[in-house]
């Protein structure tokens, strides 16, 4: 017989009934029902119920057990009684008479239960990671991620990708982010970087002539942390394809991360269509370059309707130049509780408020007015039938611009009774993101938003360069590695008008894959790098290992990146990183279980010869 | 029409003749013949001949084309003439006859050739690695690293193991090397550092009770560098399971190994059946703790012949306590001119030289002596067969310690006519490493050694406990966290008797595969420690993640690490480990091409609250 077990605590049926069999692992849950006791034993697959009457030769021992104690038992499989067979559990149908037992690991008193469903504070659940772990959620949780991973590869496999590995210890990349920084021993005073992504090397891969590259990629950046980052490393399925573009790319990705949310989704509705939405677009019609497109609703400009009306802070605004007033159409949000709601939201968000207009049964009050009666004999009126009732715009926006103008935006934004709509004006550049998550919320408020569904679309077009309000510089915008549309004709206009061949996939409200076929000509590169202001000196000096490569010989390459954390987090349905990593830094970057980061051994800093400055005064 | 290729440059064969196709790729190679230009146009994939003849539209800028500029193609194509088919090649049946082409990426003069054979030095190659990549021999190691990585990869998954990911930027974790630190930004003073292995961490996943973990690891030493090392980073296929005995662990990776090798092995015979050769075994019979078993030598034990002797030096050698003389049979050595190379072998060693037995056909000097009758009579005698020939040992030990003692060395080691012995002796420690080398010289020498076979062998048993010679203190031979083979009650006795639950795989003279049961004990884990002059406050400092945790219900576990850029070289016949990583450093761990290490900006080295010191007067 193994030493320690003959099955495994999910595999014991009715077909093992009379057998004797030996099981491992934890006491799950422990119950003393008259003189016998009954132990749930857990180990990674499944539970066995354990049984120990008075007459067991262990009896006395078993009742020294304790939450999470490791033991081995040998034992009697038994069926159970008819009525006591648990059809939830693969095991139900038997229990285990314990004739013998062996403590393999004894426990303390625990600081967090495996069993139920207790919460506990961050710090306490990362502190003994090890407790936590065993929970069921969270070994689902990391189930399902490393099953995402290796269907992941899987897929990319069977796509013709080859996965090569790049460097981990290397040189500073500048990509936007800090670098975490590598003091080398051999050669004091030198500093590697841990790389923020495999960027320059999976391009000199495409130069090296390897035609198709990924790698689950781990990714390094000093960051401050966030619910949604690690604040130290995190992984991404990396790809780089060469002789490829934009479209290439895009049926590349898409059946692995639509083959991923069919199989892991649970169920749910996946996009088989990918609408391509620019970036222009995606900002005027969802406030967002990372839309949620399971929520139906789409802003439009609705500017002409309040230029020169009665609506004084409008019509002003529109006075100036590049302001717009955009409109969120909020279907069955007609009520002012909700519209009253939202303008708070909108105060919250830091605005003086949000004008709204809704629509709804027309009132007594209205009828009154219109017909110069009392309210009264308006309700009355309208309880008989004798006057129609029909529908009637509300709200201040609505009075002031009159109804020939709100009936004019009801009809633009194909909106009818019992709906609403919100407004905001000034610089898109200043109010898009407040529009964005306002229309999130209207489309949660109102359950307008698809729970039941993965929605993708790709955001293209991207453009390159951004001017900094305040300073007037120009500046990349995302990533200076992208080919600009129209190559390098393009870079003799205006700056701010070049696209590039750059592109995110959006998903549920998330950027899950970032992306861009590759600027590979040397002299395009330099000169848009120059508009940035930044001289060929610099660019050698940032990133010379891979300008130096495209002078010989580099092909036409693309690929992208998807954040594997953030979709297996969208899998898992959790909104927390930290869920869907084994042993996560808590927000301040620590590791409280194994001590990191910590003080270094005096003989460690004096090999690197660095020494540490006292705190500033 | 794609706008890059519409076939890869493998792909066209005689049934595409006739086809207007497009084609990208490398000029690989460029020949004039009689005013056709013929251009090798290389992918990833393969090659394909490009004709362009005078009316070409394209063949003034064809003209131009140089070697490694990467282009596009338009072209028809055509079958070869019968008598130019060329049956090495998938494409070798056509010829494209080009009408329209591109310049995709052009190329500077090269300072290293893809074409052909020549060699370049390894700096040349590491700082043009992209070019370096390009060629045949690199393209093939790069795919079978990838190769053989997702196939161990399948593998493991098949034998119901799930890959997890363990952190990357973490605590100090000392084994044995020097870690590789990372400054802490937000813990100015504090520092992280990168895992040596993720060894406390697969060992908190087994508590965590995950039953079967495995990962390709990355893994960092801060070591100086060799021909067979990485002085940065390097990848371990990283295994552990719970609930297993050592058993159960070569039953688990041996299939993954094995089959790995037949897989990728070129043919290569590959053992089934792995030997287990204690530590001390393999230490006598071969000298190493990896022994080469291609080779069929084995070392034997021959002090006693040795012992009150005529050869004074072994005699009065083994007067002291702990020596022995130990030999290496070498079957078909049996020359002086053999036996007097493995002697300036010992030399070059540092030994003072080895001493040596052969037999051979007896002499006219022998029988002369023999029988008191000239050489001449002797060599007459000899040829017309009237004295029988037969063997005599040759060398000056067999002289000094007589026939007797000469005849039953040679029963032992069951050596006849032509072969040889070689000894050494002293105490064992101070001379196996050299009886080692020397086996293996021999092996190779001889033509004994297999070198159409890969050879395993489990070596076990190794001590747990080593004295240091010098200062008399006891430390961990090996790994501080092996189960010991008898539990708390074998940690009583003599430390330098205990032995582990240890294990190490050997390949053909590598160590390819290391491993152990771990001490789950916390209590066995203290005592053992304090063993080596670790007190409980110095482990918990050290480990105390760990040990922590082996506090709430433990399980027995066990696992091992195989070097996967190791199994790399042997199954690419390389002999350094940068010919099988993609972007590797060089011997004084620098990357050329990145330009790594390098000084960090002020600002960083600021932000991180360090200043590096001048460089010791």
């Amino acid at each position: 017989m193994h030493a320690y077990r003959t099955h495994t605590c999910a595999a014991l049926t009715a077909a093992n009934v009379g057998e004797t069999i030996r099981l491992s692992g934890w006491v799950h849950r422990r119950r003393d029902h008259g003189g016998v006791i009954f132990i749930d034993l857990r180990d990674h697959y499944g539970i066995t119920q354990i049984l120990c009457d008075p007459d067991s030769p262990v009896f006395s021992e078993v009742e020294k057990l304790r939450s999470e104690w490791c033991i081995r038992i040998d034992g009697e499989v038994k069926a159970r009684d008819p009525e006591l067979v648990n059809t939830k559990l693969p095991t139900g149908e038997i229990e285990v008479f314990i004739r013998d037992m062996e403590v393999l690991g004894a426990a303390d008193e625990l600081p967090l239960m495996v069993f139920g469903d207790q919460e506990y504070p961050e710090e306490t659940r990362l502190k003994y990671r090890y407790l936590d772990l065993r929970r069921e959620a969270m070994q689902n949780n990391m189930k399902l991620r490393s099953d995402v991973v290796a269907s992941m590869r899987r897929r990319m496999w069977d796509s013709g990708f080859r996965e090569y590995q790049t460097p981990i210890i290397t040189a500073s990349s500048p990509e936007g982010a800090r670098d975490f920084l590598v003091p080398s021993r051999l050669h004091p005073g030198k500093f590697y970087a841990l790389p923020q992504a495999p960027q320059q090397f999976k391009q000199l891969i495409m130069v090296s002539g390897y035609d198709k590259y990924f790698q689950i990629a781990p990714c390094f950046r000093d960051e401050d942390p966030r619910a949604d980052r690690s604040p130290t490393d995190f992984y991404q399925l990396d790809l780089e394809m060469s002789f490829v573009e934009q479209q290439d790319v895009f049926d590349t990705i898409q059946p692995v991360i639509a083959g991923i949310f069919e199989e892991f989704g649970g169920g749910k509705k996946v996009d088989q269509t990918w609408e391509q939405i620019s970036y222009r677009d995606a900002a005027l019609w969802y406030g967002s370059d990372k839309p949620d497109l399971r929520n139906p609703i789409k802003m439009q400009v609705v500017s002409d309707h309040f230029r020169g009306s009665g609506f004084a802070i409008f019509a002003k605004l529109l006075e100036q130049d590049g302001t717009e007033i955009r409109a969120i159409p909020a279907p069955t949000g007609g009520s002012r509780k909700f519209c009253d709601r939202m303008n708070a939201f909108a105060q919250k968000e830091g605005l003086p408020g949000m004008g709204y207009i809704f629509w709804r049964d027309k009132t007594a009050d209205a009828v009154a007015q219109e017909l110069g009666i009392t309210v009264k004999e308006a309700q009355a009126k309208l309880k008989s039938g004798e006057v129609e009732g029909g529908m009637e715009a509300a709200g201040p926006l609505a009075k002031n611009i009159g109804p020939e103008r709100t009936e004019a935006i009801r009809q633009q934004l194909g909106l009818g009774n019992g709906d609403a709509a919100f407004f905001l004006g000034g610089k898109p550049k200043a109010f898009e993101g407040v529009a964005g998550r306002a229309r999130n919320v209207i489309g949660d408020e109102l359950g307008l938003t698809d729970q039941n569904r993965f929605a993708f679309a790709w955001i293209v077009d991207f453009p390159i360069y951004e001017k900094d309000e305040e300073t007037g510089k120009i500046d990349f915008e995302h990533n200076p590695f992208s080919m600009p549309q129209g190559g390098m004709a393009a870079l003799d206009g205006d700056p701010l008008q070049v696209l590039g061949y750059q592109y995110d996939l959006a998903c549920n409200g998330y950027e899950l894959v970032s992306g861009a076929i590759r600027n590979h000509k040397p002299e395009i590169m330099f000169k848009a790098f120059e508009i940035a202001g930044y001289g060929r000196d610099e660019v050698e000096k940032r990133f010379g290992g891979m300008v130096n490569a495209f002078q010989y010989g580099a092909p036409p390459h693309g690929g992208c990146a998807a954040g594997i954390d953030r979709i297996v987090m969208l899998l898992a349905e959790e909104q927390n990183i930290r869920e869907v990593i084994m042993f996560p830094m808590n927000q301040r970057a620590e590791d409280l279980m194994m001590g990191a980061p910590s003080e270094p051994l005096n003989e460690q800093i004096r090999e690197l010869r660095l020494r540490v400055l006292p705190p500033e005064a």
